[in-house]
């Protein structure tokens, strides 16, 4: 990846495994001449969806997070796993997906998957990149959620927009996806 | 990290830079006895701060990413470099140079820091937690922006909430620090 004004001079792999990948980079900025060295995790590319029901309600899955040792209220997600690279037909596929598999609803036959835009979970360290999605409506499928097996998703429940806002003012939501996906919402004016 | 119900079996590190930490750890989650592998990045905690002044704008600095390839506005934002688990003292004082030395404003004298909670980049791969503050109101320093030698910050500029909420309804806003700074300062009703 080398965007105009960008040269990127090295890129060199210190430690991959399936799940990420750490690269010593050195790059020179837009409008610099000075080399840069930077060390940067490569990730797959990831989609998060927030469901709403047809009564405005939305869908969080309650799900143990290894690397920060808790169980999280949070907005389902999960990674591009076939292309780095992938467009937007994938994504979308991806999230309906997701969607079903993680939280036993999925998008109503007449229901629209409304793009959000993306997001850098952490841009100082990482190229992560999350593609937002509002599903609406949801209806349930009935047959409960059917996460991965290496997931742990405890549980699936629904929050008015007045419960989600409380539980964010309250930090109990704690996750970059549900805080991200809510910003885009309230800018976006589409929280009923 | 061996919170209540959590069994932490194993944890060694695959690789390690002044940057971060890549480990492998071997866990058994609460209420289970199946063992799981899972790939944690260690990473510092970090601060970041939403700037408003006795107006009511929003102070965002203009950085260059390395990892995205892209200059991105954003809310200044530092790591603690001293410690792995900073107390709220060392996090405020960390907040309160980082705020100075990227946008060239700082709190004013009867100013007040603001605690928003914390939140995690990226919670299924990183233990990465920002935590968030709002500075109110800030003033010029009148001494410019003096951001460390390795940061690429172009320049710093104030919005107001209206100029903000366009932004990241565009996805011209693209990290989440400042979606979720916006996200906690919408549901706690902070926003002028």
């Amino acid at each position: 990846m080398n965007p105009e004004g960008w040269q990127i001079l090295e890129s060199c792999t210190l430690f991959k495994n399936p799940h990420l990948e750490v690269l010593k980079e050195t790059v020179v900025l837009p409008g610099e001449t000075r080399r840069r060295e930077w060390t940067v995790v490569r990730r797959k590319k990831a989609v998060v969806i927030a469901p709403m029901t047809e009564a405005g309600r939305f869908v969080l899955i309650h799900q143990c997070r290894i690397p920060v040792r808790k169980c999280l209220w949070e907005f389902p997600a999960g990674q591009v796993d076939q292309s780095f690279e992938p467009d937007h037909a994938l994504l979308r596929e991806t999230a309906v997906r997701e969607l079903e598999e993680e939280t036993g609803y999925k998008l109503a036959d007449a229901g629209t998957l409304i793009y959000l835009g993306h997001y850098y979970s952490s841009q100082g360290f990482s190229d992560e990149t999350p593609y937002l999605f509002l599903a609406k409506p949801v209806v349930p499928t009935g047959g409960g959620h059917r996460p991965e097996t290496n997931e742990s998703i405890l549980e699936s429940k629904t929050f008015s927009t007045a419960e989600l806002s409380a539980m964010i003012a309250d930090s109990v939501i704690q996750d970059a996806n549900t805080l991200a996906c809510f910003a885009r919402l309230t800018a976006k004016s589409l929280l009923l």
